[in-house]
């Protein structure tokens, strides 16, 4: 049976032999939230901690209410995240999240098909909705991926001028989704661990199964960093070698251009060939001017011959 | 009851049914705190520790009494934090601090206003001045992320050049940071762990949630800490970057006029016409001048289309 | 017996006394994988794993089945591997591929020439099956220790100039070797250490070898890695010694130049000697142009003992 | 009773109700310290340690004797410490130490002044000793933390040539110090969990705070190490930075200088302007000079404006 | 009794109350290692292991046989090491070797002298050739520590041109080391640990020593590492130093000499005096030419003062 609830009085009691979810969102008044808790009897501090949605993901156990936050992604906030707070009481599931919009429409569809989803208890729903939220870490991990091999590709063909703020961004997500999963992994080690009348024992491999993703992700989030790290080196190499590069293009101008100039220059003098026969005899020599040329175009193609030979002309 | 005590006969003995919390400010008179101690019976090594101010907050057991050290931020020195020594006893929690003003005026009112903090023992009074000293953390780290972010923001557009010594500086007041919530984390884990007949059952409850806040204040912490090194790291390849745009400025300028230098100063040259027909006859040409500068932009207008062509113009 | 299966219907049945080995290869025919894993009752969690190709290396125990994922490397993509998974039952190993080709050819040839391997039971199958997709990862990082070795003398020898982005692809490649090699690790600890009927005693010090093989990798992947950093850094500090190497040959030219050029400027400006005989009368000398001439060369050589006295010639 | 004991068969007995303090200075001299061992029935690997110096710090256990190897700290020796021994036995201490001179003396005062230490058995001289040399290393530990704070504000103010190799030293000192105060931290906390006759309970006490004083040594060493290595990287981006600068105004002058001296050039080409109208007519107008000169003042300006409005000038 | 053998037959039998050391070296002939293996019944996988010699340094425990991999270093390859492989049984010890010359010889002489070492058991041989094998890491890692001392002075005296290929060689020489302690390390944990009558109570002390010099080992090669990092860098730091201090020299001689050589050049300009009073008047002025020389001597000291103004003359 599934229904709106939009008053107070009409918060529903669990009976044996029935799960209730009751599925909050908006966290905005808090009076009802209060009152909310105080029905199903939730303990204070969990409720403060429903309200303040900074929480890590954790377990903890209030009497014989078991409380996980978990943390759902954002579509649109790619260093943000919303908080879930479920409570898995007797016959009982309560959650709260603070934004309309959510992953779990695939256990809803689930559970109007009356799949095996109705047969068990509420620690397999509990179990349904957490892996929703797992689930929804792959394809974000996947398109950073993505992205990572773009980069790749990109400062491989020196073309990455971009690349370093894209990377130094990448990282901080991947560095974020990374934080968010030890929370999910320490979380649900707790869950797979706890010798608890809440959680039947069949339920306990769907949770080591959901965690085995986690670690997985984990996996996935760690490789990716350690191939960013190495692509930030790649990229700064990248930029100390175009460096060396336009170094030694100015480097060869120079050089080759600077003796030539003084040739020039030192023809340009002004020194009388009438006072002395010394006096700059080349100026009126017949082949004074292709003789200077040859001189140049011969020093250029030393300096040039100089550079191959060290094998500045190779990449 | 609220007094305040000025001379050492005044101090109260704690009874039955009663909590007596004495707050101490100022340590310079060695021999009042050693009276203090006495009357109280706390430990010699105790009172040396608050003496000393620059313990490391820490659970000590000594006997029947629990002897906390937490440090609390100071409002105006980043690299700095005060020692707040907590003594509980049974019926009793004694507090030395060095400095007036301190965080726990939210904890005076409450008592004031006699909330639930009346109805409990003195651990959870004592639980109650630690939780004040961690929310205290909070908006110091807010601050810091704020900071880094506006400094991201900076480094991005290019603009970042005072940039390195404020992330040194904010790397390092995280990294104080860091150590003093480690030490708190430690501390607490002790007092959740301890089962002392000092600490009730139920105030496990909340010296858990305190623990809890520090742990994620320790998350935000080691997130800005990778922010920054991060943002270091960036700022480092955006100096590289500059430089290496600095560099084809100059290749640029070199390479375009350095040719034409050269043929300037070829045309310079003193060679004499008249001695033979092979010495510069351009000068004499009627479209000499003409020439040698169609000559230079041509030169010019290749050059600079060879590094068009190179990418050089392209960010 | 050896024989290929082709239809569902005859799948083996287990017998007291056989072993039955069943490698399936290819996965895209969902239904058969489902009917098979209901043959022979595989818990539907590990059916999944075994079609969602992107487990890690691990071992779960489901009832009296144990379930085994190992990955194998593929010759020619180097940053991906193949999943196998095995099921160790009573009598049975049930082993799924995704591509046809493995390294069990020598697993399969050891049991056609019947040696210890038919005669222990099927633990010791999947230790020998292990034990070859283990033995399949030396040769590839012996192979990437060679290349790094390479690129360690072409660096040595200044011509590490395309070595960068190689390294960087070793170093990817290395990082994803040593996540496999941990996966497998964790797996073959749990292997070791599991308390079952299904793995004989004296099969454990098969598997302790096979976990030691595993350790060596490791050992070997972390030195490979960490030649690998320090080849990078060795390359970077490669580049920056060769832009310094640049820098002064620019310099050397440049400040050798400089002056001669000035000279020769000096000696070309137009004063006119004739209004007074202050106006560059060594333009009237008799050895002038040889004054000038033996100036700029005293001039040089000057400066080339300087900046030879200031070491820039040793390299 | 204190006294010198120069010849072998003056060693004293430790009698009951009494505490001997046998402190050896000098190690030459192998076979009187094997005579001593004989004496006391110390086990000969201890005495073994004893003569090689460079033990690390620990304590080992030889039946009812303690071995304990502190390490104490050179006045003028920063990267080198003494060993010093010491065994701990039934009413008796014995202290080996190479070189005369330690920081005991405060010790030995406490005794001739007949304090709590008298009153006490050899576990709290032991204790004493052990304290008096970690006290030795706050000292150390705060003129290095001093001279980073001066490095820091050298950096900051940009004149930190020579801070590069002083950091460098200073991280060497700091790792050589943090190795001793792990060694240190590891022995204590083997002597705290002693659960032997030879340290009386309530010793535990002050050696747990001995213990405290290590790890809050540590604390400092690792907040210095990561001032140290944060400071290195700001003074490598300052020497970035610096580079950064110079080719900047390199870059400016050549860019402002190149033209105007391309023009200067020109108008010093020889064509001959009685050959054709169009042979440089400006040499003969009457402003051609100020003509040359504005044209090029105005192509300055350009220049400069242009680098002003890239934000050049802007530091 | 000490004896050579060269034939299977003469393999001695251990009796009673005699220990018997076979020592075989190479291992080239695989039948006869099988066959000595058969002998003594050891088990086969350990003899795999004693053929592939690159076991890492390990303890297995085999039934009532121990088998001790270790690695020797070679006199003349620093980066290879040669494995010793033990077995202890009862009253036996077995060791294999690939290559000839070891540094077992302070042993045999100690067995020919006879010592402790023939009164005690079998293991006390295993720890002595242990032992023997530890100390020899000594001598290479303090000529390590002297190379890089050596290389620390060049790197501060500016004269590490080819220290960085040098501490990237010795760096990776430590890495070696220390991966091979830490297996030697965990190996000889296992032993001290080992609760087994192969291993008399008493020899546990001389373990236990040995592992100590491991750990001091290890802790010098973590030392030397550090401070080979650290080297590595500030070598980096004085390259990017000395680029900096050739970009000044270059941005110097550059700015000094380009606005004279414009002078220079704008006297070389061929205005026609006769044409206009304004063309250049200055080139028949009485002191023109010693006024241009002023001009550019000013300009020149200027430029200079500027730059030492700025502080580019300090160092």
């Amino acid at each position: 049976v599934e229904q709106k609830i939009e008053q107070l009085d009409q918060l529903p009691k669990p009976h044996d032999g029935q799960v209730v979810w009751l599925d909050i969102t908006g966290l905005a008044d808090a009076p009802i939230i209060e009152a909310i808790g105080k029905t199903y009897s939730l303990h204070p501090l969990a409720l403060e901690d429903v309200l303040h949605v900074h929480q890590r993901a954790k377990v903890d156990e209030y009497g014989n209410v078991l409380f996980v936050v978990a943390r759902m992604l954002y579509d649109d906030r790619p260093l943000d995240s919303e908080q879930v707070s479920l409570f898995l009481a007797k016959n009982m599931v309560i959650t709260f999240q603070e934004d309309p919009g959510d992953c779990f429409d695939i256990v809803r569809e689930r559970i109007r098909q009356g799949g095996r989803i109705c047969a068990r208890g509420p620690d397999y729903l509990v179990y349904a909705l957490i892996d929703a939220i797992i689930d929804a870490y792959f394809p974000r991990l996947e398109s950073l991926g993505t992205d990572l091999d773009d980069i790749d590709a990109q400062i491989t063909a020196s073309r990455g001028r971009h690349s370093l703020s894209r990377l130094h961004e990448i990282r901080r997500i991947l560095i974020f989704l990374r934080k968010l999963l030890w929370q999910h992994r320490d979380a649900l080690n707790v869950l797979v661990r706890q010798e608890n009348e809440l959680i039947a024992p069949d339920t306990h491999v769907y949770l080591r199964d959901c965690l085995d993703h986690v670690v997985q992700l984990l996996d996935v989030a760690e490789t990716d960093r350690d191939s960013c790290i190495g692509l930030q080196e790649l990229a700064l190499a990248e930029i100390g070698q175009r460096t060396n590069d336009v170094m030694r293009v100015l480097t060869l101008i120079t050089t080759v251009f600077m003796p030539l100039t003084l040739i020039a220059g030192i023809y340009g003098m002004n020194f009388d060939p009438n006072s002395s026969p010394l006096n700059m005899p080349e100026l009126r020599w017949f082949f004074g001017y292709p003789f200077a040329l040859s001189l140049m175009s011969i020093l250029a193609v030393i300096m040039l011959g100089f550079f191959w030979a060290r094998g500045w002309f190779h990449r």
